[in-house]
């Protein structure tokens, strides 16, 4: 590790242990003064904004970037308004710090407490969008995590600035940790969080495909996140037609650049209506591709690829094989048969007569989302602030030792309190 | 990835889908059959050990393993009883999987569920103990997930005898899916194992030090474990002598071999009964190291470090810089000093006047123990069934799209059922 990149770790590290400590008002204080220097400061980060833009415009002409990652740059009054309110609900959240999941008396005088808490420090790496890192600053510090942010070069001078104003804001707060938000700017230094295993509990990467792939596969670290999102309809036998193609085309078309749209629609060979099916999704200029190049292809677009299948077996292996484990539906009539094929596809979420669209944090109503996960450990699904927490166990005792009931002098009763 | 372990590794996968949807009484059925089995073929199973011994006994003349190692290869009547009770007893827990974790109505007719399932296939990885072959194979059939299992090679004909007893007890259950306990051989599949990740969810290295620092090393696959048990007991100036003594002994001598024994002692400058405490310690047998060449030694026997500090945040500053987050215990009369101890203590325990050999699952009242990890994200702690499990998402609908909700046709009620 270099001296410069340590530094930042062991400082991260020790803001995580002072900030696991501080009170839900002093965490709610501090979100509240950062919302409100971001509208103070407001024009200084659109300026900084601008200077990037003008920037990426060199690079989009030049071909360098893509037109998307220009448009997710950008920070307009809009985006801004959005920022600042998401700040200000993660604070009106509850404090996901502090509860008791367990509280067991083990034995007379002996007391078992799992209380949730922080899991410590944070490496986020995320690309174009600069409001990311307000977002997840807001996360860390509601659920008392210390955070090291690596943005793209192309926001450098709008994530900057947005550090500085969050930073600027946390210095007005008495008694606030230092060091909690931090940022590193350089290729170097993504390389260097994936190795830190010492001092980084957890990478979140928010980006395209291709660099949470390369983080999964380049680090000893938990990964919170998705590297794909190759999601699923499977149209039953008993499906009604109208319902089916409703939910196919809300689930490709309302946003076909999402991880949850559907890129794969499977058909029931003795589903009766499929010619009718599929010529609704034409109508709703949907392009169909029914000998695709691959089953895991992630469109981004209004493309969908579609097979017939002969069973509901069928159906789940094709899934279970190509799927991401994101997001899969069926469309049925049969109750039954739509238990079965929510138990026996393996994704994070599993659907029945609704569309992909909904795996959202938001949607399940979390109040705030720190991504979606495909993990099959730790955290799955679209992931709120728990996600963010562990737990640790408080035992008090007033001299209990082991060889007390190791010999039998002593009884444990295990009696929940909680 | 070999052909040979890929076969394997497929197989395992197809059986964690299979095991994944089947019922609690189909699990118990064949875990009372293991241990049926277990009873009726247990003179096999001696004469697998004491082929094993035999070999061991030459392997320990020349000093290629220890005489602890020795020691836990032996199955005696004892740990069989043990190894068969405790097959039983995984029967008679609680299933982990299927259960409500959350079911909220999102609006009318859409309601979302959030329930308990396996995590997938664990890749076991474990040293001498034959018995922990047994032991896991029952954690993983009632938390509905299958394994692979790579034990050391001194073991490998008792190992080899328990698998073949195991699923010939499973062969005997119908509708039991096959593949569910695998086991693999060579040193090689160690390294493929653990480059598994298309396929192995979870790997689980039951053994020393090296062992598990090696694998947390070499795998991006996550790891539930831990490498070292540097644990600490602080002695805090108000301390009461007798009990501080008592406590410091039941940590260091009670089993001192043990991931939960104590290695450090760290003492207040101003606790005034200091001599008094450490001749105590010395009468019980206690070797005291004041000057350690290290303070992260994990003595595994009566041999304790320890240490003046002049305050309780250098009592706690020194536990995060050397400790491994297992557990950390202070004794002290003053409850608000307990209490910032196991705040800010980044341990999986924190105790306030007992021991730290409390960390335990079966002391926890967990049933079981899968082990004790020390991670900070998924499991920490003495993991129960519970830590074998993840979560899914199921969504039941009539038809819902997100485009109602994005339009403001509809709304999110977000009504919580369970």
């Amino acid at each position: 590790m270099s001296k410069d990149f340590k530094k930042i770790a062991k400082a991260a590290k020790q803001a995580s242990l002072e900030i696991a400590d501080i009170s839900t008002e002093l965490k709610n204080e501090a979100l509240q003064k950062i919302a409100e220097m971001f509208e103070v400061h407001k024009d200084e980060i659109f300026d900084a904004n601008k200077t990037d833009l003008e920037e990426a415009e060199e690079l989009l002409a030049k071909g360098e970037i893509t037109k998307s990652t220009f448009n997710r740059l950008r920070l307009d009054e809009f985006k801004m308004r959005d920022m600042i309110q998401g700040v200000r609900d993660i604070a009106s959240l509850e404090d996901p710090i502090g509860k008791k999941l367990l509280e067991r008396e083990l034995d007379k005088g002996l007391t078992l407490c799992k209380v949730s808490c922080p899991i410590g420090v944070l490496g986020i790496i995320f690309e174009a969008r600069p409001d990311v890192i307000s977002q997840i600053s807001a996360l860390a510090i509601k659920s008392s995590n210390a955070v090291i942010l690596k943005g793209g070069k192309e926001s450098k001078h709008t994530t900057q600035k947005i550090m500085e104003v969050i930073n600027f804001a946390l210095d007005m707060v008495p008694n606030f940790p230092n060091n909690v938000i931090q940022q590193v700017f350089s290729r170097d230094d993504v390389k260097e969080m994936l190795e830190c295993d010492e001092y980084i509990n957890l990478i979140i990467p928010r980006g395209g495909n291709k660099l949470v792939k390369y983080i999964k596969e380049n680090t000893n670290i938990p990964v919170l996140g998705h590297a794909s999102g190759i999601c699923h309809v499977f149209v039953d036998k008993s499906a009604d037609v109208d319902m089916a193609s409703k939910i196919v085309i809300d689930a490709k078309t309302q946003y076909p650049s999402a991880c949850n749209a559907v890129e794969t629609l499977l058909i029931h060979s003795s589903f009766q209506r499929a010619s009718e099916l599929l010529a609704s999704l034409q109508l709703s200029e949907i392009k169909l591709v029914s000998d695709p190049e691959a089953w895991d292809i992630e469109y981004g677009e209004k493309t969908l690829s579609y097979k017939f299948v002969n069973s509901i077996d069928e159906a789940i292996e094709h899934i279970n094989t190509y799927g991401s484990g994101h997001t899969d539906s069926i469309v049925t009539s049969n109750p039954e048969r739509a238990e079965n094929f929510m138990n026996k596809v393996d994704s994070a979420g599993v659907y029945f007569n609704a569309s992909t669209r909904f795996a959202d944090g938001f949607r399940y109503g979390f109040g705030a989302e720190v991504g979606i996960s495909t993990n099959k450990t730790h955290a799955r699904g679209p992931v709120g602030l728990e996600g963010l927490t562990i737990y640790k166990y408080k035992l008090v005792g007033n001299g209990h030792i082991v060889d007390d009931y190791a010999k039998g002098k002593k009884k444990f009763h295990h009696r929940d309190i909680v």
